[in-house]
């Protein structure tokens, strides 16, 4: 019996209505023969409440026990999801972590799994179970205390089953239909993509597109996981969602996969920095440690032993970023004349695995923001991605007009 | 180390507010010297909720789901108490019922406790843990499902966990502070009784001192616990509450130790009865599939081949007494030629350990109720229990005029 792995969010289970219309969603595909692998999350705002509980108790916790506290929403959702598949005439029953057992390291609240067992739901399902329920985002901890993944840790609970269970293809029901060349809410040209590579995904993730946890990506792409995205509200026919999968699997040949874009950046700028060796990091590990989240990185070529460096950060890490610097700067670890700081910038980039092979992707990104009349003030490049700051007034004029230029209304 | 059980039901966990305030109370005998096993409750109504969402699934519902359901709500009340102690620097951790593990049978929603394995805990408690704070009212099962004891089954771990473990005592914390000689709100000369035998306590409870679970009181008994029923919300001095215990543990001579009473009671008489041997069964066993709760049964003397046949039950049963009686009637397994039905009657009993030693306790009590007027309609006795039905609206004089009478207002 060919398996197939459907992930569920909380808004999907959110009560009891949506658990009904889900477990009609889950016995079409046992219709279609396959044994179904079920991962859920808490109801919406259920896992807010527990966690608001445990801060309650103590500035810092034992991580152990809010592990074994705010794990007790998958539980709710997959028990009751099992009855109601059972309601329905179809064989079900729920598996906590323990149960499976999901192995996982004893790194409570961010755990990584180590190990799935297959034998006892594939015992199940030999005797005429049809589906697996799972409760999401927790394991079990070579102690034998229960462990969670840390936020959006079910979407790794579902890659992780379906490479396991060597299922044919991971279904990611979420409130979105899937992942779209760019910001629908930017241009009513953005197009829903039928198919994306892992490593567009990646980028197109990190970069806002906020559809699947990062490490469930990652981790797709090291077991060649096929996903796919889909909305949990909308009737499914053969080409609903996106199917995130291996770029050999992806026939359409457009250089260029979506543009991304982040709106409430800040640039900020050291000025004329004494350069010497490890200045890099005698800026930015103090940076790390007061908790801002760098972007990107600048760093123009020295001149007479000074040099500019130049960061992005959001906007509202800005505060803790100049007293960061004040710090090191009274400290004598670097020494600068100047720190320029802008508030109003917003990245735009844009992302494809065919950059790889075509050049001319960037020359083509400048010279449309030049025709439109946007000042690029920091570019990065990577090997699939460009991305450039601009003023943040112009930036859904730049979407749009790189979104026309690359042709990303029409299917490749 | 000495060890102590302490329990605290729904009410005593409702919030944050009373679960950091269990939680002094249980610091308070930490400094004691006790090592500490607390069994909790879920927060109350949590557990409805539940419950609710399950029956929302299915009329009928696999036990086994509801199980898994039902049993988070402990799960989260120990993490947080097990939180809140730490945040106290009481060494804490919560156990879920398979981590200790509290092996049951297999009986869904209503499991029995077959084993607790000590050697998880105190090997915890061998390492300088303090008190394991266990999820009540669950357990696991051979197939390594998740059980549930059934309603009030956190006090039935409570009982389990301290015959196991060997404790000292097993401390009930409940919303009133102990067990009174009779209802406190009909007479202010009721008084909190420091002790009580077992038998005492449970002929009191299945009369509706609804203070303890019939069957933790009937597990104290079989492994000698001694039980404190105490409340939540008082200060605690060498006195407080009530201790449930053996009967040679008590020194009071008090004949009766309390006079329980239960409203809404009729009394139903089938006249004329064609007797025969298997009467009483052709009518009770069709009462109770009709889920008539049948409490007091009495048949007269019979008379030329027939009888008078009387039992009383809640007077919201009386609907489907009636309609059982009618249909059994029809069939023609049974014969009476009158069925006459009394709503408006209450249940008032005596009981105390002491009646077995002494004679005269009915007479007195029947002389009792005879000098304030009060008509006995039906007497049933057993070795430490008299009960009468009178009218309901005597129903309080009969208590206080009891309560007189026996001098329970002191101590004896």
């Amino acid at each position: 019996m060919p398996t197939l792995v459907m992930k569920f969010g909380g808004t999907s289970v959110a009560n009891m209505d949506r658990i009904r219309r889900v477990a009609k969603r889950i016995g079409v595909e046992v219709a279609k023969g396959y044994d179904v692998i079920v991962i859920l999350s808490a109801m919406s705002g259920k896992t807010n409440e527990l966690v608001g509980w445990v801060e309650e108790t103590a500035p810092i916790y034992d991580a152990r026990e809010y592990d074994a506290v705010v794990s007790s929403g998958e539980n709710v959702t997959a028990g009751l999801m099992a009855l109601t598949l059972d309601a329905m005439d179809v064989p079900a029953r729920s598996w906590q972590g323990w149960q499976v057992p999901v192995q996982t390291t004893s790194v409570h609240s961010a755990a990584r799994i180590n190990d799935i067992s297959t034998e006892n739901i594939n015992a199940k399902f030999a005797e005429g179970m049809k589906v697996a329920v799972v409760a999401g985002f927790q394991g079990i901890s070579e102690e034998g205390r229960i462990t969670t993944l840390g936020r959006g840790g079910s979407d790794t609970t579902a890659v992780a089953f379906t490479a396991a269970f060597g299922a044919e293809r991971c279904d990611i029901y979420t409130d979105v239909d899937g992942v779209y060349t760019t910001d629908p809410r930017i241009t009513d040209k953005a197009r829903k993509l039928d198919k994306i590579a892992f490593e567009e995904m990646l980028e197109l993730a990190s970069l806002g597109a906020k559809v699947l946890q990062t490490r469930s990506v990652e981790l797709a792409m090291r077991f060649k996981v096929r996903l796919r995205v889909l909305s949990s509200f909308e009737e499914q026919t053969e080409n609903s969602g996106t199917l995130v999968c291996d770029e050999e699997e992806i026939m359409e040949d457009n250089v260029v996969a979506g543009v991304a874009c982040q709106r409430d950046e800040a640039k900020i700028t050291l000025i004329s920095v004494a350069d010497r060796p490890g200045i890099a990091a005698a800026i930015f590990v103090p940076l790390s440690k007061a908790g801002v989240n760098v972007d990107m990185i600048v760093q123009n070529i020295s001149e007479e032993g000074r040099t500019d460096m130049t960061f992005s950060c959001p906007v509202d890490h800005v505060a803790r970023a100049e007293s960061a610097i004040a710090e090191i700067k009274s400290s004598g670890e670097i020494n600068f004349r100047d720190l320029i700081i802008d508030k109003d910038v917003a990245k735009v980039s844009v992302v494809g695995i065919g950059m790889r092979s075509h050049t001319g992707v960037a020359a083509q990104m400048f010279e449309v923001l030049h025709k439109e009349g946007i000042n690029i003030k920091v570019i990065t490049t990577s090997e699939i991605k460009i991305s450039v700051l601009v003023d943040r007034k112009y930036m859904e004029l730049a979407v749009q007009a790189l979104h026309d230029a690359f042709e990303l209304d029409k299917a490749g």
